[in-house]
């Protein structure tokens, strides 16, 4: 057996290290290349993702894994060795539906994609993009159809949302949710909207770069692991367990920007900073899905980022970073900005609460499209029309509508946006664990110390990598499977106490 | 032919590209990786190297050659297809006698001992490199003895500095040209050292960095299709032809030190740039040998760029840059200090005259190591005598003796310094065969016109690749073979008239 394993691991790890290479031509791609070097970065990452696919799929990875299948049911359930081979089974299955050609080829349309866009997108204009969504579909669908399904969509949520959520479950619980959060909406926005003035002074770029390198840092962070640097649309992005690289966008004129985009990736570095370093070259290095990837990220950012106890430590610091702009701003007017709800076009600027409903409404959308009612020409329009119906506000351009989102324009369509409210859900339920083992974190934080949070999260979280699928893990860590519950418990408290509801 | 050509042709792409990919690779290590990603990357290098390596030789690329031998006979020499299958040729059968584990091993190898050199050279600690140092004497013999050779640092010769020169080849050239270098370095420095207190005043390093764009802008240097970063060694390095990167290092209190480096790097790109389009993806879109490109930052470095002409154009613009250093500084000032004729420790820092004698003490070194005459443990005590008698300078650390150059440390002992000789010898080979077509050169230098030059190189020397070797490409750009005649009648001619010998 442990020959056999052995073989398996290196061959893997094979696996894992172009994977990890792919991720850096990517990280190039979105940082420094120069223009001229887009057409050969294509041909290149679908070389890399063509060999990763061919190791993946060699048939005498099939024959150990045939050949392990007794040992696995001998060995431990919790055992990493077991953990290896039941994710490496799931992969193997997976790769060797699709083939490695029809891989590479839609990698390459996904880099030609991403540099039509990142023009298309200051230029409004859809037109430029829309051909190569039009192929973008077309690939999702292929991609689908390798496998099968209830629903089209099912097997792009499983690969790259959460594994083993289906559509059918995800309406139902984006749903339960909406109907909570519409009224709740309604009640908050029947109010005068938070005063977020404060954050829309000049705020010099390096200083907020300082400032928030400074705070990730204290959350935890480690910089001889990972750095930062600028991208038009932030990412978290991993070459190995020692190098964790997050990305920022900075503008000079809102302070929210960047420092809670740097918070937001900070935790899912963390995350991927914290997996067991004898994991490192295996299957298991990594974040076990999108879904709960995401709900680190939100933990940090909104749950712990936005929370009134994080700025008692940090807001004077704030204040020495810019007392021209923020010596008069009160703590409780800079935490009212922060969380401001207001219905708004852009997702990424969203507040906690409308976040969602930009979510529900891409769902929908890449539902339409992969079930064929909605073609590719019509997307403007009906994004329009949902965004004015869900969230009442309409843009005749396509720059703040369909074009927002890197999402479609680097990858396939279908699995790449429910994954930020499973994790929202996520967030929330683990948070709530981490609160009843240690009920001290509140009070910690407010002291600027985060390191029972961390500690937490690392033990039930991080350490187990791809170990766990998000079932799995959920159950394991705060002892119940997902439930909107304590999300909705956190954000009918948090609003109830800033808009007195 | 062409089904099988054309199979040659993708299987030689994967190997291309898989290089690119490894280039970045290092590219990243040089420049923003953290620490915490060293071992990784080393163990990412050697899969890329090993499956590059694999696939180059692989047994269908050695039948495909074998079937296109006779087509090959029927093609013309200077046909793109005979080129790349003489190139594939030549590759599949060194890469066919190294193996693939073993080239793997080397690489992580190589990876390691950077990250120690970099630690090793401030703090002056040459004992951390020398158990590194002497597994790479080990990996450079046992890679020689995959060859058949006269002598055993040939094949490294051959592989790394410049193909079909041996070591009796280049003893006899270095010989031939130090008898005339040495009586010339006597007589300049029998006079007063020019005085270059200009250049070692304080330069603020952001309006270097400019300056140093702006020239190699002008230069011809493609901004579009590369970039510069900063390394603590200054390279060049290409992933694909339409992304050529250089890097440079700055001093504050020394304005020579990053101005010639970034033009130096920027003639190999310049070489990388103007190779034809039509060859990317293949094994003949770069340079030919490590000394024919050495000969293009040297020519533009040096023949170009320490010239009094190239200095009529563009000082103005320097003193406008830094009117406070250098507004009472003259021209003639200026150009004897950036040609100051010196001994000294440092091979980067070194004059062109004494230049060539830094690369001889290396290449001696190289040689007796190779021969098994001298030990590493030796190394810094041979190194210091060799310059004592060499060049009559002393000092006793290693951190600007044994630990100056990165080479030993990146890669193996043998062949790497041979190339900047050779390069010296070529440029000035190159340049006079250019002066001979377009004897207008040097009054268009003056007024900062760079196009015919640049044209020149690009039709004679850059657009060809690795089509032809180095002394194919001589005897066609220059109709003669290497020859040392050029380069003395330079260097005679330009330090006679600095020192009015």
């Amino acid at each position: 057996m442990e020959t056999k394993l052995n073989e398996l691991k290196s061959r893997l790890t094979e696996v894992y290290e172009l994977r990890c290479v792919t991720a850096l031509l990517n990280w190039d791609q979105a940082t420094y290349m120069p223009e001229g070097g887009a057409a050969a970065r294509g041909r290149q990452m679908a070389v890399l993702e063509k060999l990763s696919h061919e190791k993946l799929t060699d048939p005498a990875i099939g024959q150990l894994l045939d050949a392990l299948q007794s040992d696995e049911e001998s060995l431990p359930y919790d055992s990493d060795e077991a953990g290896l081979i039941r994710v490496a089974r799931k992969e193997f299955d997976r790769a060797t539906r699709v083939p490695a050609e029809f891989v590479a080829e839609m990698t390459n349309h996904f880099s030609d994609t991403y540099q039509v866009w990142i023009q298309a997108r200051p230029a409004n204009d859809f037109s430029m993009v829309k051909p190569y969504l039009e192929k973008t579909l077309d690939y999702s669908r292929r991609f689908a159809e390798y496998f099968e399904y209830d629903h089209i969509a099912d097997p792009l949520i499983d690969a790259f949302a959460m594994e083993g959520y289906q559509t059918e479950t995800i309406r139902g619980l984006f749903s339960d949710l909406r109907e909570q959060l519409v009224p709740l909406v309604k009640q908050v926005t029947a109010q005068e909207p938070a005063d977020d003035s404060c954050l829309r002074q000049t705020f010099p770029e390096q200083q907020q770069w300082d400032f928030g390198l400074k705070v990730i840092r204290e959350l935890g962070y480690d910089f001889n692991r990972g750095r930062q640097d600028k991208t038009h649309h932030p990412f978290m992005t991993k070459f190995s367990l020692g190098d964790v690289r997050i990305t920022t966008r900075l503008k000079e004129n809102y302070l929210a920007e960047s420092l809670f985009s740097t918070i937001h990736e900070a935790g899912h570095a963390m995350y991927e900073q914290g997996i067991r370093v004898d994991l490192e070259g295996s299957l298991l290095a990594e974040g076990t899905s999108s879904g709960v990837h995401e709900s680190q990220s939100r933990l940090w950012e909104n749950i712990v980022g936005r929370s009134r106890g994080f700025w008692e430590h940090f807001y004077p610091q704030l204040q020495e970073t810019f007392p021209e702009q923020l010596k008069t701003v009160s703590l409780d007017t800079f935490h009212r900005a922060i969380n401001k709800v207001e219905p708004s076009l852009i997702r990424t600027d969203a507040d906690e609460l409308t976040y969602n409903l930009h979510v529900m409404i891409r769902f929908d959308l890449e539902v339409d499209m992969l079930e064929g009612k909605l073609a590719v020409k019509d997307l403007p329009e009906a994004w329009r029309e949902r965004y004015k119906r869900d969230l009442g506000v309409f843009d005749p351009g396509d720059r703040d509508g369909v074009l927002q989102d890197v999402h479609w324009h680097f990858g396939p369509i279908g699995g790449m946006f429910q994954g930020y409210t499973l994790g929202n859900i996520l967030s929330a339920q683990y948070y709530e664990a981490a609160l009843k083992a240690h009920p001290e974190i509140p009070d910690q934080i407010r002291q600027g110390r985060f390191d029972t949070l961390h500690g937490w999260l690392r033990e039930n979280i991080y350490q187990h990598g791809a170990k766990y699928t998000a079932q799995e893990l959920t159950e394991r860590a705060t002892g119940s499977p997902l439930t909107i519950d304590p999300y909705v418990r956190y954000l009918k408290t948090k609003f109830g106490e800033l808009y007195a509801l």
